[in-house]
This record gives C-alpha cells, structure tokens and sequence, in this order.
C-alpha cells in the first residue's frame, strides 16, 4: 500500500483506540492514584503503581474473553484488579471503598496527548471518527469529554460484550457504522489490536506512543508493528490520509 | 417541580430526540426529494410528499414493536414505506433503484434547526449530552456531523433493538450511560416519546417546534403534553437549566 495516499482504499471510517493510543493513561492515573494516596497519608511509587494496575488489564479481559468470568465492564475489571494489587503491595488497609471507586474513576478523566484533539478534527473533516475501545460506554462518554476529544459517536466493546483483540468488536464497530471491514481503519499504538483489527478484515494505522507506559517501559515501537500505515501523531496520520 | 432551577433533581445526562426536535426533517427530506424528482422529470408536491412518507413512520415501527416485522433499521423502514408511497401515489416507474436509495439516503442530511448547536454546546458545559433516537446508528452518527450538532455520544433505537417509546430504549440510554432512570433527562419534541421516557422512569422537557411538520400541519403544543420542563429552544433549555 503506498502510506502517501489512501486512493487504492476506499476508507470511510476512522476507528480510535483509546487509552494510550488518544489519552495518556500512565500520566492520568499516577497523578491521581498520587493525590488519593497522599490524602490518605501513604507513600506509593504511583508510577510504579499505575504500571501494575495496567499490567493487570490484559490477563484480567482474558478471563471475560475465555468465558471464565461472565461479561464485566471494564469498571468492573479494573476494580477486581485493583483490590487484587492492593492487597499484593500490602497496602489494601489504607484503602476504603470510598478511595477505591475513586481509582476506578481515574479512568474516566485522563489527559489527552498534546496533539490529539487537533489531530482528530482534521480528520473529521474527511472521515467519520469514532472511538473503539474497550473501556465501557459511559467510561468512553465521560473520557471524551473531559479530554476535548471530539469523536463523531462513541463504540465501546460493551456493545458487542466482547474485548478487542476478540473480532465481534471490530465487526460490531463497522455493521453499526454500516461499512464494510475494510472501509475501516483501526488506529492504534498496540500491536496487539492492530493484529485484530486486520484479522477481521479492516485496514490499519499505528501510531507511535513512546511514552505510553511512561518513561521507564518500553512501549511498542513501529518496528515490531505491521500496519498498513504509521505515524508519530494524529497530525501526522492527517497528513497521510490527505486531510 | 420548579422549572426554574433543577435544584431537587440530580439531572446527569440530557437525552435528545433528533428528528424535528434537533433536526427539520420537513424541509431537508421535502428539499431534497424535490431535487431528485425534478431531475427525473416528475413534477412532486414535495412537502406532501415529505409528509406523506412521515406519516408512515409509526405505523412501520408499530409493526416491529408488536413483533409482526423482525427487526429492520429505519433505513429499512424508511425504504419499505417509500415503495409502499410511490405505489400508492401512482409514480412508482418514476423512481429507479438510486432514486429511491438517495430518498432513503435524505434522512442522514438534514438541517438542524437553527438554535440546536448553540443550546447543545451550552448544556454541554454542565450535562452529558446524548442524541437518543430511532434513527439507525450510522444515520444518526451521519446526521449529527453533516448538521454540526454536536453531541458526547450517539444512541440508537438500534442498540436496544427496540423502538422508542418501548421502554427498552430508555432503559438501555440510562444503563449505557450508568445512571439511573430519573437522571436522565428526555428532551423532545413529541408528546408519544415523553410520555415513553416518562413510563420508564425518566426526567422529561418538552421543546416546541411549531414548524416540524412543516407549515400547514400542527406540531404538538405545550398544552398538549405533560412534561416536566417546557421550552421553546435549546439555549431557552439551557437557560433553565442553568447554563
């Protein structure tokens, strides 16, 4: 595919990942999980923390996606993680319920990435943009808004009760959408979703977050990443795509 | 209740009807027929023709909500009752495949009316703002973007697969939205789909919109309906409301 020019695709839809692709998940919830902590008087690596949490994502939508825990929202899946990592630090007793749907809650305001909101309506302009990820309806609603992410609708996985990587999200994304899988491109700086995506059929965009796990981890990097398109920034894909 | 201030509810979500409450379906889909009849020669009453196939509307959904048609998206709808109206109105001949295809098509481009964007903008300050309608989810994402009306999130009659006012609908809005019924706020339009949103628990604001019907037929009035706020504009909403 020639990355200068989508005219052999017949793209109408825009699909966003979300945390880590649109926001900076890392940086939102250590600055939070740090605030709630202090006001609880315990002192917490929060980046260390926030890592911890967030390694607990994937094996913890294994369980729904395996059919070993029935549907849960992510809510729900962040909260079981939660209590579990809690309780491995040893810290579960400085943490009342009252702190503990506050953490959940971290995940529903997160910052953008500096380049995102003006990234995103460039490419409004040619395309409808919407956001697919696997955090819940309202989690999505309330992110988008609070980070002035302007997305034409939100698609959550909740709507299809299944996680990505599984390909009924994808699916569900482009039969609302009423295009065809590969009128979609999946946006993402995962390797991991991106590999679904193409699975059920769409085309592909990754996007270079090196930050995304903060400044100690390594996040995936455009050489480990086959995608039908890469860029370093929403700005740069817009380019790309002609917008 | 009082309707000058929201003081003794704890309103979170505002949920908006879209046809003729914050879009003028009359004027876009008789404008748009007009250009499409004149192209192939035949010379339509278009704002009967507009009303006409309006007027088909609840009896098509009435036939899914009592179980005697499968469920079909309004697009499908919109197309069986187009046929079904050429037929009756002896010009079937006149309107090839992509004619009736565009006619169908009309529904996803249509004006809003011209205060809608700034009074959404405005209780978008304070409100999740949901657009909650039996328009398809690919109509309705399409219609919010080409009239400029913007919303934080698209819900569709579809993803319950039921049609307002089926209680289905709301009840899906406030579950997605993670609220309870009584936090939502249903503003339309229509006397049928407040008295729906009402049964089901919700908050309710009428909005006159004398001219829906286009200009020889009555809309419904405020003395009509029993609703818990009444306004005459969106930015009048926003004004009681606060914004």
């Amino acid at each position: 595919m020639n990355a200068g020019s989508d005219r052999d695709l017949d793209i109408q839809v825009l699909a966003f990942d979300v945390f880590g692709t649109a926001v900076d998940w890392w940086t939102g919830v250590s600055g939070q999980a740090g605030e709630i902590a202090r006001a609880r008087g315990v002192d917490l690596d929060t980046g260390a923390f926030a890592s911890a949490w967030r390694s607990k994502y994937a094996p913890s939508m294994d369980l729904v996606r395996r059919g070993e825990l029935p549907w849960t929202s992510l809510d729900g899946l962040h909260r079981r993680s939660l209590d579990e990592l809690l309780t491995e630090m040893g810290i579960a007793e400085a943490f009342d319920e009252d702190a503990r749907q506050r953490l959940v809650r971290a995940w529903h305001q997160l910052p953008a990435w500096p380049d995102a909101a003006d990234g995103l309506e460039r490419l409004r302009s040619r395309y409808v943009v919407a956001a697919l990820s696997n955090g819940g309806f309202a989690l999505l609603t309330h992110l988008a808004k609070a980070a002035g992410l302007r997305f034409d609708c939100i698609i959550s996985a909740e709507l299809a009760r299944h996680y990505k990587p599984d390909l009924e999200v994808y699916e569900t994304a482009a039969s609302l959408l009423d295009v065809s899988a590969d009128q979609m491109l999946m946006v993402a700086a995962h390797r991991w979703d991106l590999e679904g995506a193409a699975r059920a059929g769409l085309r592909t965009a990754f996007v270079h977050r090196p930050l995304e796990k903060g400044p100690s981890a390594r996040a995936d990097h455009p050489s480990d990443v086959s995608a039908d398109l890469s860029a370093s920034s929403f700005p740069e894909l817009a380019t790309t795509l002609g917008c």
